[in-house]
């Protein structure tokens, strides 16, 4: 008898997880993997774009027999998810999650998923300003870096990391709390910035838009349903860190509204020199 | 006799001016290209870098008998310039800038550049982070816009709209005031946001840099000299902006502390459109 082949369900078929869906097949063609689609129309838009084995619309079903379940949904979503499988996942399934902000999900997770399925949290950081299934790249993930949030390092957690790994990604453990601490100021505070930017445009300005505005607007693409819950899940260090932001913003207009040339100077030069490390890491 | 070769003198070889030298050498093979440095230094360096035909180290010299005269200067540099070069320039030539904000520029031109000159007030679109001549590029300017402020459809603004055309340009004409009323919301607030979050960067955070934080903070390797001087220059706008700007954070910020999840999607979802439009245009 042939050994059964690794299944793998994906909940949340958007960028992301189509992604994956595609990366997994690429690198290991005999993986059966399966998406799940709650409407009739997300159903048909996944079948016609083939980048799954089988789409079920039966929840239970789609995960029952899976040896990995992923969770590719916007961050509350995640956490409802977690409540509605935990009575289907079979002894021994792995469960993880491409979740942008930490401590919400993984304190959700122990609560809610049985002791008889492992979970890691994983959290990806790449994207686009492209969303949806149809945007799917079998590269997304590669020379990126995945971070993993779980505390100890058990045999799910060496799977996933595993797993990652072979997909090209780059792995790097860290705490829950310290992912939200610092992925507030190099993730969520960029796309609040970004948005707060782009919804200035108005239509006569768009045959003068240079390429520093488009660097900017870029990630203003981004779905507002997977933004709303990042922002909302990741409350206490996004406030902090846009405070802190706008102080800086304001301190340069002081400057400006001053005339203080000399101050600008020195402002902007340590603003360069920030970026040279950034570029040298990059 | 042979007719005497078309003569251009660059004052400012940077990364603009020095990629302006290529664009036109590579254009137009026999113009004489000369670039002004003020010090034995960056003499030094620009004749080692051979971009330009002949460096000139005595301003005098360098534009008596330009044909062309071009201020690819910081904005106050380009302003005090006009006054050092008055005296020297050739009765039938052109003068014209590449100047990031426009109003004082044009207005200190018709002050202090002599009636037998003309001038012709430009802002290619375009530019890099990595400032210095030994970053020139000639394809810079390429598939750009160049914007072009003079009041008059002069013979001589005629002749310099064709020199970008020639360089892949696509000129488009606009008032000074215009210029710098849609400039600070397109280009300049986005350089103030930029500098403003890149400054808020630890070392602790480099390994975590995302693709979105990478966007932003791009244009934070931009000289300094010239952005005090833009910000300086372009005060009234930047100012007003910047603050739209800041009240539009302060928003997000305030849907965020409020869990309002409704009107933080209603907010993005604005922005959505708004960033459509951005990319169907450019």
């Amino acid at each position: 008898m042939d050994s059964p082949k690794t299944k793998i369900t994906i909940i949340g078929v958007g960028l992301m997880g189509g992604s994956l869906a595609l990366a997994l097949k690429d690198k290991f063609p005999d993986y059966h993997i399966i998406g799940y689609a709650r409407s009739k129309k997300s159903y048909d838009k996944l079948v016609g774009l083939k980048i799954l084995d089988f789409v079920e619309r039966d929840l239970g079903k789609a995960v029952s027999s899976a040896d990995f379940v992923v969770l590719a949904l916007p961050v509350f979503s995640i956490i409802a998810c977690f409540r509605q499988i935990a009575g289907f996942l079979k002894p021994g399934a792995i469960v993880f999650d491409l979740g942008s902000s930490r401590v919400l999900i993984d304190r959700a997770a122990k609560k809610y998923l049985p002791g008889h399925v492992e979970f890691v949290g994983c959290h990806p950081l790449c994207g686009s300003e492209k969303a949806g299934a149809q945007f799917s790249r079998k590269d997304l993930y590669q020379k990126m870096v995945c971070l993993i949030t779980s505390e100890n390092k058990t045999a799910g957690v060496k799977v996933v990391q595993s797993l990652w790994e072979q997909l090209g990604s780059k792995v790097v453990f860290i705490s829950s709390s310290g992912h939200d601490r610092i992925l507030s100021i190099v993730s969520h505070l960029p796309h609040l910035v970004s948005f707060s930017l782009t919804a200035l445009v108005a239509e006569d300005y768009l045959e003068f838009i240079p390429p520093s505005f488009k660097s900017l607007s870029r990630i203003s693409g981004s779905p507002a349903q997977v933004w709303a819950d990042i922002f909302l899940s990741n409350k206490k260090n996004i406030l902090r860190d846009s405070k802190k932001f706008i102080a800086n913003a304001e301190k340069l207009r002081k400057l400006i509204k001053t005339n203080n040339r000399r101050q600008l100077v020195n402002f902007i030069e340590q603003v360069n020199a920030k970026y040279s490390m950034i570029e040298k890491k990059s």
